[in-house]
């Protein structure tokens, strides 16, 4: 029975608002999401399980101590500014050609740590965040204690994050977490993300690596967040070349498209053969997703699931995006279903 | 008689608000800054000359055609965003990590050619740069044509500007126009930026050349914009490198330790010899500037202008910052009263 990682912990993590094209909406990355996966794998006859506690060594073999110190008191300093708002905004951003010094004031620091205006800061998101990567953490550990699967419903997700900067709904790096902890137990490890946006933190977190093989398939970023990433022709650097393939796909891809270009990562992945695959397992390709990505249907992730899981290598499985709450169970549950019927077979 | 170049051009740059520390302010760079100015240059007995038309070649010289692309149409273009708001305002930036692909849509153009939440771009905003950079250019070109000194109120402000990317309420860098203009003519050129915040894109676009020394005095950025950029280390790349210094001063700094850094600064312009000094007039570091930074009295402002104009090179004065109307005009008046009664004597 495939073990299901979660814990109330995110419900400290509530995000008020994102921006888009300059005004405010409610945020999308809401608390519901965790829920209502927690409720589907559960009714799937998911085996619901607690994660031991691992300590924050999981995540420092990701992020740097600068960030991680930052993440840990910058809602307190911030508050501490006169007129701040009730959440962490940046206004101004390390950017190219700003040579990187690295301020005092929070106000800096923000700028210095975050991409965007989409993943705002309160109270509780460090900790929600260091129990979502704890989840992967431990999901990685059952897989490397022999467990042929493992999922860990990670909210906030982390695939957005590098090791020193969060934005786009992610703070820590749960898919990179994971998968430095298989490496850390000598494991040959490939990440393949599936979410509709491209897994830009991850990406950068191993570019110059060939050690991890990062495979992303998502909307193409000439039109669509996070833009500046994802170009098929961003193959690695150093002696990570050619360890990172982007599939960028057009708007609006349905099933039959996307499993092409899936299978083409499949035979990527195969020719690396790792021992365990990483999946970022995002929700947001389903038609019914606000950000209007994809139109991959519930079916279509099952024949998603199939694929991957035929491909036989063990598989950690850490939640990213997907924000439609009405189909986001029924989509987890088709795709795990795929997976774990083709894994066994 | 000081040339003084104005344009009423500036007045169709209206941008309605910035961030600080996550909340919207009303903007501090106001169409009325520049209408002080003139009022005072005239009043102090300034001649106020109309800049020559010098099309697009100058800007071209400095900032990519990508970026002016952009800037012409990306207002028109984000109209048609649905739900977007009036000005441009960036959601996603193209921090380092992010591989610099550059998308179609202009949300993720926004994002790519804006380093922060302070610099919206509404209806007439390239046109108002465009006017402001050419008031740069003539000044140069009237500098190059014999003058002594020429001053430029160029309102947007440049220095924050980068090759492809504006922010900290400007567009394009009027100062490096003004340079490049000057290099064009084979003379060899310094810069010298006044300004309480870092000239970051300034410095950015000279940083790997030996041909432009840049010097700044501003206030510390470790607790101040730009926050990530104007360290003292920072010292210039390459073929430029020794070719940019930084003088931080800490918050508050007075008339007397602002002109013992100013000397150490003329010490350093006088050993680069250069033809023709640009002057980055920034008048924020005015003791009565509202973003707090220094503590320079008006009657401070005549002995820095002494003090450059002692070094005796032919001055091209772009104006930057300094957002305190009711002393912007005295400042200015005290500042040129100091330079070119030093550079006659």
């Amino acid at each position: 029975m495939l073990p299901v990682l979660y814990t109330p912990e995110h419900r400290q993590h509530e995000p008020g608002f994102f921006f888009v094209a300059g005004n405010i909406h409610p945020a999308q990355e809401r608390i519901d999401r965790a829920e209502r996966l927690r409720d589907a794998a559960v009714d799937a006859g998911c085996e619901l399980v607690t994660a031991a506690e691992h300590g924050l060594a999981p995540v420092a073999a990701v992020h740097t101590p600068d960030y991680l110190c930052f993440l840990e008191d910058a809602h307190r300093r911030w508050t501490e500014v006169p007129g701040a708002s009730a959440e962490i905004i940046p206004n101004v951003f390390a950017v190219p050609g700003l040579h990187h010094g690295y301020p005092e004031r929070v106000v800096g620091q923000a700028g210095y740590h975050m991409q965007d205006l989409a993943s705002p800061i309160g109270p509780g998101t460090y900790a929600a965040a260091l129990a979502s990567a704890n989840l992967a953490a431990d999901a990685a550990r059952r897989v490397i204690s022999g467990a042929p699967a493992a999922y860990a419903i990670c909210r906030p997700p982390g695939h957005h994050a590098y090791r020193e900067r969060g934005g786009g709904v992610c703070y820590l790096n749960n898919a990179a977490i994971a998968a430095q902890q298989l490496r850390q137990d000598g494991r040959r490890v490939a990440i393949i993300d599936i979410d509709v946006h491209h897994g830009n933190g991850t990406q950068g977190i191993f570019y110059e690596r060939d050690d991890v093989y990062f495979v992303s398939i998502h909307r193409d970023p000439l039109n669509y967040h996070p833009y500046f990433c994802g170009y098929a022709q961003e193959r690695g650097a150093g002696a990570g070349l050619g360890f990172n393939l982007n599939l960028p796909l057009p708007a609006d891809t349905g099933d039959d498209d996307y499993l092409v270009a899936l299978e083409h990562a499949c035979r990527r992945l195969h020719a690396f053969q790792p021992d365990t695959l990483v999946i970022s397992l995002g929700l947001d390709a389903h038609e019914n997703d606000p950000f209007n990505g994809f139109r991959v249907t519930t079916e279509g992730f099952r024949r998603i699931g199939q694929r991957l899981g035929r491909l036989g290598f063990p598989c950690v499985m850490v939640q990213e995006g997907g924000y439609d709450c009405e189909h986001i169970g029924a989509n987890l549950v088709h795709f795990l279903d795929g997976l774990t019927g083709s894994l066994r077979a």
